[in-house]
C-alpha cells in the first residue's frame, strides 16, 4: 500500500445550488417530487428558474459537500469532478478549494455549462432538487486519477453517478483501483428514485464491492422494496459489510457484522433547510472511520455535522466541525 | 402630474454580492477599510476572491435592495440598472423580478461582466465591501426612462452613482425629470468614503434638489467633517427638507422643518450580517412616506426592515415585510 495522502477522496457531480423557497403547491404545479432529486434538461431548468422566487447561489454537489465536511473536521480530503470554464465553474472551484479540499477537477469550455441544481425549500425545511447536470455528464474514466485514488484511505462515491453510463464507468474504475490498492470503498445511495433506477446494480455492488454504505430511510426501503424500515435493515445487514442508515430526527442505525449501534440525532433550535443532511452525516462518519474511531463515535460525528448543516440555508458547514465536535465532548 | 405607476423607482448599480466570512487580520492584510465600500479593479477582485474563504452569491446593490424592500412591504417598485448578458446578470435580473420589482435594466454583451461585490463579514457581523463595478460603469443618461421616472411618487438615487461621471449625469437627469413632474427625489449618501469624494456636490444637492435624505452616522459626520453626531444633525437639519439618520443599535433620528422624531431600533436575537441594514431602513421609510404615513410610522417601518435583514446573511429580506410590520402592530 502506498502512503496515505488523503483520508477521503470523493467522486461526484460538481454542482452549484440555486436555493429558493416555495410552497407545496408550487412543487405540485411543476411536477417536482417533494423531498427527492430529479434530473431536468436545460429547457426545464430555465422554465423553473423563471418561475421560482429570489434565490441564493451556494456550491453544492452531494459528494463535494461530504468532502468539505471531512476537511472541516480536520481531515485531508480531495474531490474529483467536472466544471465548465464559466462563472458557476469558478464559484464551485473557488469554494471547494477555499474549504481546504484538493480539487482534482477538470475545467472544459465548449458551451455546456457547469451543473446547477434548483433547490426548492418548503416551509417545513424539506428540500426538493431539480438538477441540470450540464458538463457533469461528461465526467468519465479519463477524470479518474489512479494515484489520488490509490493514496486515499477511503474512496467515496455518490449513487447519482449511476445515472450516466460514462460516470458509472468512472465509478467502477475508481472502485477497482481502490480495491487493488487495499483501500476502502464507500457508497451513498443518494436518492430513493435513484435507487429505483439502479436497484440490481446497487445490490450487486453492496454485496461485492462496497465496504461502507450510506442510505437514508427512503433509500434503503426502496432498495429492498419494502415499507418497513426494520425489514430493510435486516436485509442490508446481511448484504453489507458496514452500513449507516440515517433516519432524520430519529438519528441513525449502524450495522456491521452482527453489531447494531443506534445514534441519536443532535437536537437543533430550528430546522431551516435539510439540504446536505445526509452528505454531512457521511462526512462525520467517514472522518471517524478514517481516523480509527469506533462506530458510535463515528456516528456521533455524523449527527453533529448533519445538525449543523440543517440549521442554515446551504449544504456546507458554516463553522468548524472540528471545534463543534470538541464542544460536544468528542476527542478528535 | 401623470398617474402614479410606482411608489418608488430606484437607480443604482446592479450588483451580485459574493458574501464570505473573515477576521479583522484578513481585512488588514488586504487593505480593505472595515465597515466601508471600496471600488476595486478586475485584478484586485480576482486576487481577493482567490484568497477569501467559501462564499454565497446573493443579488445585492444598494438601491436595488431598497426597492426589493419596498415591494416586500406591498409597495409598487421599479429599478433601473445595467447588467451584462452573463450568469451574474441573469441572477440579478431573476432575483429582482422574482421579488416583484419591475426591472427596467438593460442587458449588454461586450466582455465586461456584471458588477460584483466581495463582501467580507467579520465575527462582529460588520460587513466590508470590495466592489468591482464591471458593466455598471456604463450606466448613463440613455438608461433613464423619463416615463418611468415621471410616473413614480419618489425617485431614489444612491450616492455611489457619483463615483462615475456618466452615472452622475444619469442621476442628475432623473432628479430633473422627477422635479419637473412634481415628484419627490430621495438620496442616500451610501458610504462615508463616498461622501469624502463628493462632499461639495452632495451638499449642493441636499440644499437644492433633494426632498428626502438618508445617511448613517459615519456618512453624516463625514459630510459635515465633524466627529460629533449632534453637531452634524444640527447642520443637516438646516440644509435638508427631510432627513433620516440611522444609528445602528441606537435607532434613527428623523429631522424635518424643526420636528425631531427619534425611533428605536427593533431588537434582534443575533446580529448575523449588517449588509443591507441602511438599504432596508430606506425601504421601510420610503414605503411609509409614499403611502402617507407619518414620520414616526415610516421610521418604525424602516427599523423593522433593517432588523429583519441583519438577522441573516444577505441584503434582501427573506420574509414578507408587510406581514412582519403587521405582526409588529403597524397598520399598513
Amino acid at each position: 500500500m502506498t502512503d496515505t495522502r488523503y483520508d477521503v477522496v470523493g467522486i461526484g457531480n460538481a454542482i452549484v445550488d440555486i436555493i429558493g423557497r416555495c410552497d407545496d403547491a408550487f412543487l405540485a404545479a411543476h411536477g417536482a417530487p417533494k423531498g427527492h432529486m430529479r434530473l431536468v434538461d436545460a429547457d426545464t431548468v430555465t422554465r423553473l428558474y423563471d418561475s421560482m422566487g429570489p434565490a441564493t447561489e451556494i456550491s453544492g454537489g452531494s459528494a463535494a459537500n461530504t468532502l468539505v465536511g471531512v476537511a472541516s473536521f480536520g481531515g485531508s480530503a480531495a474531490f474529483i469532478g467536472k466544471v465548465a470554464d464559466d462563472e458557476f465553474g469558478r464559484i464551485f472551484a473557488h469554494d471547494i478549494r477555499a474549504a481546504s479540499v484538493d480539487f482534482h477537477g477538470t475545467k472544459k469550455n465548449g458551451g455546456v455549462p457547469t451543473a446547477r441544481s434548483l433547490i426548492l425549500v418548503t416551509p417545513d425545511g424539506e428540500r426538493t432538487m431539480n438538477t441540470f447536470l450540464g458538463i457533469s455528464t461528461e465526467l468519465d474514466q479519463g477524470e479518474i486519477d489512479a494515484g489520488v485514488i490509490a493514496s486515499s484511505a477511503i474512496v467515496y462515491l455518490e449513487g447519482y453517478l449511476f445515472d450516466r453510463p460514462e460516470a458509472k464507468a468512472a465509478f467502477r474504475l475508481a472502485a477497482e483501483i481502490a480495491r487493488k490498492a487495499g483501500r476502502k470503498v464507500a457508497l451513498t445511495l443518494s436518492d430513493g428514485f435513484c435507487v429505483d433506477r439502479h436497484r440490481a446494480e446497487f445490490l450487486d455492488l453492496i454485496r461485492n464491492g462496497v465496504d461502507i454504505l450510506f442510505a437514508n430511510e427512503s433509500e434503503i426501503k426502496s432498495l429492498y422494496e419494502t415499507d418497513d424500515f426494520e425489514n430493510a435493515a435486516t436485509h442490508v445487514e446481511r448484504d453489507a459489510r458496514l452500513v449507516a442508515l440515517t433516519r432524520s430526527a430519529k438519528g441513525s442505525v449502524i450495522l456491521s457484522g452482527g453489531q447494531r449501534v443506534e445514534v441519536a440525532a443532535v437536537p437543533i433550535e430550528k430546522l431551516e433547510d435539510t439540504t446536505g443532511a445526509g452528505d454531512l452525516y457521511a462526512a462525520g462518519f467517514l472522518y471517524g472511520i478514517a481516523h480509527g474511531h469506533d462506530l458510535e463515535t463515528s456516528g456521533r460525528l455524523g449527527s453533529i455535522a448533519a445538525a449543523e448543516v440543517i440549521s442554515h440555508v446551504g449544504a456546507r458547514p458554516l463553522q468548524s466541525l472540528q471545534l463543534l465536535a470538541r464542544k460536544n465532548g468528542l476527542k478528535i
